[in-house]
C-alpha cells in the first residue's frame, strides 16, 4: 500500500490518506515509516473568511503551478480543511468547481478533510495528511482553511508560507480585520479585485500592516523544555515585508504575481535560515506534545481506580487546593 | 495583605491582584489560600469585535447592578482583558470613560489586564484575578475580552454566562459573523441600536441562531482521564435559547432587559444543574493541566543534559521517527 502510494498510484494514496486521517493504528504505522521521506514540500496555507473566494484562488494557484514551463512544473496537492460552521459548506461545492478545471491532471491531488467536531484532532489529522503528500513527492501542498480561530492557526503553523485572503466590501474599516490575522500573514491577498472597493481594501490592509510592528512568530504551543540557544540561530524576520496583492480568481488576474510572491517568500525562508528555524520549532513542538502525552498515559496507568476520583471530589468541594490535589496524585 | 484584600481594603486588593497577575510565588501562595473562599461569584464574559461598544456596555451593566434596589445591589468587579492588536487600544481609554461614571463607588473594582504577548499566560492570569475577586466577595465579575480567538475562548470558559456583542453596519451578512461565535453565546447583543440596520442585524443573528443546532459546550482543553459517568449528570443544554437583544450603551436603552436576561441565564444554570456541571468540568481541566505540568517538570529534572538534544537532533535530521524519539526519551 505504501509503495503504491509513494510510486504514484492514486488509489493507494487515497487509502493511505484515509488511514492517516482516521488515525488508525495502520495509519500511525504508515506515518512512522514515511517520516524519513518528508521535509521536501513547500506547504502553503491559505486562510480567510467565507466569501472571499479562497477556494477559487486555491484552484488558480494549483493551475498556475501546473501550466508553467515544463521544467518549472510542480506536483500539487490541495488539502481543504473546513472545521467551521454549518454556513460555509464550501468543501463539497469547492471540490466540484475544482474538478472541472483540474480533472484528468495526474499531477494534482485534492483532498477534503472531513470536519469532525474535535478541532484539535483536525490539526493533527491535517498534519498527517500533509506528511503523506510530502513523502509522496508533491512539491506544493496547498492547505486551505476557513477563518482564523485557534484550529486554523494550528493548521497554519504547518505551513511554510501563509496567505491571508480578504475581499472588498466585507467591511471597509479595520473592524472587519480579525485580531491577530496580520501577524500570521506572509502574503496578503485582496481577491475579487473586480469589485468596487478593492483598491481601498488594499490601502487599508497596507496601512494596518505598516502599523504592526515586525511580529514575532507565533509562540510555541507548549512550554519549551529545550535550551533556546541550542536551536538554530534565530534570524531576523524583519527581512520579509508581506506584500498586499490584488487578484481576481474568476478570470485569473493577478495570479502570476501571487505565485511569484509565494516563490519569493520560499526563497527568503531558505536564504535567511528561517525555513530551518521553523522546521526545528515544529519538530520540537511535536516532540514535546508526544512526550507529554506519553508521560500522562504512563502515569494514568499507574493511578489506582478511585484515587483520582477522591482527589477530584475533594478539590471540587474546595476541601483541598489545586496544588495540594496535584501533590496527592503524584506523591505515590 | 490577604486579610486586607478580603475585608475590603482596596489597596491591599490591588496589591494581591498584581501578585497574582504577575504569577509570583507570593501570588501562587495567595491563590492557594483563597481557593476555599471561591465559587460564589457570577462570572459574566463579554466578547465582541472592537468598535461594538463593548466597554460602554460593560460600564452600563456594572451601573445597573449598582443602581437597583439596595437589597438587590451587588458588588461588581470588571476585568478588562485585551490581548489583541495595537488597533484597539481600548483598555486605557476604557478605564477613563468608566471611571467618570463609577468613580467613588466602593462597590465596584475595575482591573485592566496588561497584554503581555503570551496569550496562554493571559488566560491563566485572568483566571487568577477572577478567583481573587470571587474570594473577596464580588458577586458579579464582568470579564471583557476582544474578538473570538483561542485566547478569548479560553477566557470565556471562565465565565458562567457569555455575552457576544455585535453592532449594526459591521457587515450586514453572515460573512461578518465569526465562525464559532454563536456556539459560545448565552446572550447575543446588538449594541449601538440607534444606528441604521440594528433591526436587520438582530434578524440576521436570530436566523443564524435558528440554523445552529443546539451546540455542545466547548470541548475540554485536555483529554479526559476521568470516567465521564463520574461527573455530575450532564443535563440537556437545549433548555436555554440565547436571546438576541438590542441595546444602546450610550443612553442606557435596553440595559435593564439585558441584565434581566443575564439573571435568567444564571437561574437557568442553577435550576438545570448546568452550573455544577460546568464547574466540575473547569475543575477537571485545571487539575489535568496541573498534573500534566507537574509530570513534565519531574521528567525534565531527570533527563541528563545532552540526551534530549541528541534525540532532538536525530529527529530533526529524520534519522529517527517521532515515536522512536519518545521511546528513547522515556525508556530510561
Amino acid at each position: 500500500l505504501i509503495d503504491g502510494a509513494l510510486s504514484g498510484d492514486r488509489l493507494s494514496l487515497a487509502r493511505v490518506l484515509s488511514q492517516v486521517e482516521n488515525d488508525t493504528s495502520q495509519g500511525r504505522d504508515i506515518l512512522e515509516q514515511l517520516y524519513a521521506c518528508t521535509g521536501k514540500a513547500h506547504r502553503i496555507g491559505i486562510t480567510g473568511s467565507p466569501g472571499t473566494g479562497k477556494s477559487s484562488l486555491v484552484n488558480r494557484i494549483a493551475l498556475a503551478y501546473r501550466t508553467c514551463a515544463p521544467e518549472k512544473r510542480k506536483r500539487v496537492a490541495v488539502v481543504a480543511v473546513d472545521p467551521s460552521s454549518p454556513f460555509t459548506g464550501g468543501a463539497v461545492l469547492g471540490d466540484r468547481v475544482r474538478m472541472r478545471e483540474l480533472s484528468g491532471d495526474t499531477g494534482v491531488f485534492i483532498r477534503s478533510m472531513a470536519s469532525r467536531g474535535a478541532l484539535g484532532g483536525l490539526a493533527k489529522a491535517t498534519m498527517g495528511v500533509v506528511q503523506v503528500f510530502d513523502a509522496a513527492g508533491y512539491d506544493i501542498i496547498l492547505i486551505e482553511t476557513v477563518g482564523a480561530g485557534q484550529a486554523e492557526i494550528d493548521i497554519v503553523r504547518l505551513a511554510d508560507t501563509t496567505l491571508v485572503v480578504e475581499a472588498p466590501g466585507m467591511g471597509d474599516d479595520i473592524q472587519s480585520i480579525k485580531a491577530g490575522i496580520l501577524e500570521i500573514a506572509d502574503v496578503l491577498v485582496v481577491n475579487k479585485a473586480d469589485r468596487p472597493g478593492a483598491d481601498h481594501a488594499q490601502r487599508i490592509l497596507q496601512t494596518m500592516l505598516d502599523l504592526v510592528k515586525p511580529a514575532e512568530p507565533p509562540a510555541p504551543a507548549h512550554e519549551d523544555f529545550i535550551d533556546e540557544e541550542s536551536l538554530p540561530q534565530k534570524p531576523s524576520t524583519a527581512g520579509w515585508i508581506p506584500p498586499v496583492l490584488l487578484t481576481d480568481a474568476s478570470n485569473g488576474d493577478g495570479i502570476d504575481e501571487l505565485v511569484d510572491a509565494i516563490e519569493q517568500h520560499a526563497a527568503y525562508l531558505h536564504a535567511s535560515g528561517e525555513w530551518q528555524r521553523r522546521e526545528a520549532s515544529r519538530v520540537q513542538n511535536e516532540l514535546q506534545s508526544l512526550v507529554q502525552a506519553a508521560l500522562v498515559e504512563r502515569w494514568q496507568a499507574g493511578v489506582p481506580e478511585g484515587i483520582y476520583q477522591r482527589v477530584f471530589d475533594d478539590l471540587t468541594a474546595r476541601r483541598i487546593s489545586p496544588a495540594r490535589a496535584v501533590e496527592m496524585l503524584l506523591e505515590r
